[in-house]
C-alpha cells in the first residue's frame, strides 16, 4: 500500500532540514498531476518561498557526446570539496525515464551520486516541455529551500528546451566539442546567443590544438553577435571535464559573472523578470488548454488549420471562427490587436 | 462628408484591376478597427485570396542610418525597369505617422514614389506590433491581388518587429554598415540568425575596404551559426545603394534563393507554415485579449504580477488565480502542462 502522504508541516520541516528523503518526496509531489497533489504542492511552494533564491542557478547544454555528464560530475565534485552543496536537475522531455533512469543519472555521474553534499534528480518521466519546465523550476525552489547553493540544470537540447532552461537560470553555459560550426555540432539556431559562456570540452591529449582553434572561431563569432548584457561578453574557454583541466577557470568566470551582474543590478532584475515571465507562460498555457479541452473546438481548429494550410482560408477569418466558438467577442474594435 | 464605402464587388474588381485608388481604400479598410469595417475586410480578403501568393515577399531590416530607404529606392527602380511591379510596405509600430507620413515615405524614396509601377505604403499610424503585423500581412495580400510581384517589407527593428517581418516574408535581408559588430550596429540579439542574406551597405569611396572587412567578419561568424536551411547558407555581400553598386548581384542571390527553395519544396512549406502560425498568433492574441478586456481581471493580474515580482508569490499560484478568475477549470490533471 502507498505510504500516506506527509502533512504539509512535515514537508516544510523536512525540506528545510535538508532531509533528502523528504526532499525527494516533495519533488514527487510537485511532479504529480493529481488535482489534490497539485493543490498541496502549490501550498508547499508558497510556504517555502521565503527560503528560496539562495542558490546559483546554472544551466548547461551541449550536443550528445559533448561530455555534459563527465563535466558536471567533475565540476560538482570540485565544488562540494570546497564546501558547496550541489543539486543537479536534468531536463529531457523526450526520455521515457522510469525508476531505472535515476540509476542511469547516478551512473553517469558516479562520484557526485555518492557524494552526500550532492543531489541528483532526473527529469520527470514524461510530459510536454511546458510540464517538464514547470516541475524543474519548482524542484529548483525546493532544492534551494533544502540548502543547496549551486543548482545545475542540464538539458540535452530537445525542442525549445535550451530556451526554457536559459529562462530559468542565472547563468547559461554551452558545452561544445572541438571541431566545426554549430550545425555540425548539432547546436540549434540561436543557442549561441543564449550563452553566457562557451566551453570547448575534451581539450586534452591530441585534441588541445583543435579545441583552441574551435574556441578561437567561436570567440570571433561572438565578437560580432550582441552580448548577453552590456556588462558581459561571453568568454570562450577550453576545458577537459574528464581530466579536470580548466574547471577552476570555468568556475572563476561563473563567479565573476555573479559579481558583475549583482553590482549592475541586472542579476536581481533578471530573476524578477524570470518570475513574472514564468507566471505569464503558465497563464498562456492555461489559455491554450482551453483550445484542446473542448473536443468540438479542438476538432474545429484542426479543420480550420487544414484549410489555412491549403490556402483556402484567410488566417484572420479562421481565428475569428475559433474566437467565436470560444465565446470571445466577435469582430470588434481592437480585436486581434493585442500583443503582450 | 466621408465618401460612402464602396460595395465589396467594387473593391474586388478595383483591386484586381490594379486601380491604385481602390487599392489604397482597400488598405484603409483593412487598417480600420471599426467592427463593421473589420467584418467587411475579412470578407474582402477571403474573396481575393485565390489571387494572392504571386509575389516575392522580401523583408528588409537594418539599424537607423544603414541606408534602407536609399537602397530600396534604387533596388525598386532597377526592378521596375526590368518589368517588375514593386510594392514597399513599412512596419514601424513606434511612429506616430499621420497623413503627412505618407509624404515622408514618398520623400525618402523619391524615384520609386514617382514610378507608376511602384506602390509605397507606410505602416498604420498607431497600434501594437500585433496590430501592425496583421495589417501589414493583409496589405501584402491586397498588393498581390493587385498584381505586384515584388513586395518589400521594411522594418526599423523596434521590439520584435524583425521577427514578425521575418515570419511573413520569403526572404529576409539584413542591411549593415561598414564597421564593428552587432551591438555597435544597433542590431538586436538573434537578428543575424534570421538573415537569409547580409548586405554591407555604403561600400563606396573610402568605405570599400572597411565594408569588405566587415563582410568578411560576418561571413566567418555565419560559418559557425546554424544556416537558415540545410540548402542555403546566407551570403554576405557588399553593396552601395546610393551608387547602385552590387544591387544586381543582390537580386541575383534573391532569385537564386527562390530557385533553390522551390526545388527543395521548402519555399511552399514555409508559406504554409507561416499561414498556420499566423492563425495561431491571431488566436493567442484573442485569448490574451480576454485578460485585458475585463477590468477586474486586468487589475487582478497587475496585483499578482507585482507580488510575483517582489518574490512574495509563487508564479504557479498566481497563474491559478487568473485561471479561476477566467472561469477556467481549477487545479486539475494536466493543467499548466499545455504547450503548443
Amino acid at each position: 500500500p502507498p505510504r500516506p502522504r506527509p502533512r504539509l508541516d512535515a514537508y516544510v520541516t523536512g525540506v528545510r532540514d535538508g532531509d533528502r528523503a523528504m526532499l525527494a518526496r516533495a519533488i514527487t509531489l510537485i511532479e504529480s498531476r493529481q488535482r489534490r497533489d497539485r493543490a498541496a504542492a502549490a501550498k508547499l511552494l508558497q510556504r517555502l518561498l521565503p527560503h528560496t533564491g539562495g542558490a546559483y542557478r546554472i544551466g548547461l547544454t551541449g550536443s550528445p557526446g559533448a561530455g555534459k555528464s563527465t563535466t558536471i560530475d567533475q565540476l560538482g565534485t570540485n565544488l562540494t570539496a570546497r564546501g558547496h552543496r550541489v543539486a543537479v536537475l536534468a531536463v529531457d522531455p523526450t526520455s521515457q525515464r522510469t525508476g531505472g533512469s535515476i540509476l542511469g543519472d547516478k551512473t553517469r555521474m558516479a562520484r557526485l551520486a555518492a557524494d552526500d553534499q550532492a543531489f541528483i534528480r532526473p527529469s520527470p518521466s514524461a510530459g510536454t516541455l511546458g510540464g517538464v519546465t514547470r516541475t524543474t523550476r519548482e524542484t529548483m525552489l525546493l532544492c534551494e529551500a533544502a540548502g543547496f547553493d549551486v543548482i545545475i540544470v542540464e538539458t540535452v537540447g530537445v525542442g525549445q528546451s535550451e530556451v526554457a532552461v536559459a529562462n530559468m537560470v542565472d547563468f547559461f553555459l554551452v558545452l561544445l566539442l572541438p571541431g566545426a560550426g554549430d550545425d555540425l555540432q548539432g547546436l540549434k539556431k540561436g543557442v549561441l546567443e543564449l550563452a553566457d559562456m562557451i566551453a570547448v570540452n575534451k581539450a586534452d591529449g591530441d585534441n588541445v590544438d583543435r579545441a583552441r582553434r574551435t574556441a578561437n572561431d567561436y570567440r570571433n563569432a561572438l565578437q560580432i553577435l550582441t552580448p548577453p548584457s552590456p556588462n558581459w561578453r561571453a568568454p570562450v574557454i577550453t576545458i577537459s571535464g574528464l581530466q579536470n583541466i580548466g574547471l577552476d577557470a570555468l568556475w572563476h568566470q561563473i563567479e565573476s559573472y555573479h559579481d558583475t551582474m549583482t553590482k549592475s543590478g541586472e542579476w536581481q532584475e533578471k530573476r524578477r523578470e524570470q518570475a513574472v515571465a514564468w507566471m505569464h507562460d503558465l497563464i498562456e498555457a492555461r489559455l491554450r488548454q482551453a483550445l484542446t479541452d473542448d473536443p468540438a473546438i479542438a476538432e474545429k481548429l484542426k479543420g480550420l488549420e487544414a484549410r489555412v494550410r491549403a490556402g483556402e482560408l484567410v488566417p484572420s477569418l479562421a481565428a475569428e471562427e475559433i474566437a467565436s466558438a470560444l465565446g470571445l467577442s466577435a469582430l470588434a474594435t481592437g480585436t486581434a490587436e493585442g500583443e503582450r
